[in-house]
């Protein structure tokens, strides 16, 4: 894959990851570390819960995002996208074991830095979805992305 | 400890975890599974990033303070709180291997829920601080937080 600069985006561009199944042992395991709620330990502590049945915790959901979000456009860029902030986070529906997750991540607003003459200021839309086409989480998050170095050559596609 | 409903809840209030060590092992073992980039895998391949050290991935903090943030709060609420979204959340300062976290969990507003009349909404802000007393993280969340029941009798403090 090509390297991935500012200049190599636009308004409205979107990456699509692979798909990654949720597992009945990676929540639960997850929970056990992070967020240990009933919900998310065991089918019988969930079922007495409000939520009645066996969820992945949004941390986790939002950790696996992560995790398909650099797969899909960030591992791309040199020497790396650097997290600024979370602008949202929601949690849309409930993540089950077996969900097989894939992100969409789409360019919403880009900006050259005021302070960093070689980055840009891009924020990213990353919509969670499952097998059925469904929404899980959206994450608006804001980065600083690399500018295109004019030893880098001319824009590749 | 008490359990916690709406009304025993007040703007200002402030809750305070224990202290959680970020080993090397677990940011690494983190990193490996959602968020794979340089400087979060090894101190040979963090030398060689623009970060130049091994650091905790933002996600990782992000995962250990919402453990801090139920064992010091969300724990004592009956039935759970139940996470509606996050406003924002804001990387600081670089998380290391041996660095001690705790978090301080302040109720920033709250207001009865006009749709589920059992439900208060609370935004609480969660502060993730090092061993230095230093800021690594700030996380804005509302979730829904159960209204005392007449049956539970009045507040216990």
């Amino acid at each position: 894959m090509n390297d991935l600069y500012y200049e190599d985006l636009h308004v409205g561009q979107r990456f699509t990851s692979r798909t990654q199944t949720m597992t009945r042992e990676r929540i639960v395991a997850y929970a056990e570390e992070f967020d240990p709620q009933p919900q998310h330990l065991s089918e019988e502590l969930a079922a007495r819960s409000q939520f009645g049945q066996l969820i992945a915790s949004g941390w986790h959901t939002a950790s696996v995002s992560m995790r398909l979000q650099y797969e899909a456009a960030f591992s791309r860029v040199p020497n790396g996208a650097m997290g600024a902030q979370v602008d949202k986070l929601t949690w849309i529906r409930p993540v089950r074991p077996g969900d097989a997750l894939h992100v969409v991540v789409e360019v919403e607003q880009m900006r050259p830095s005021a302070s960093k003459p070689d980055k840009g200021v891009v924020t990213f839309l990353t919509t969670t979805v499952n097998q059925d086409g469904a929404p899980v989480e959206t994450m608006l998050g804001t980065v600083l992305i690399p500018r295109r170095p004019a030893s880098a050559g001319p824009r590749g596609g």
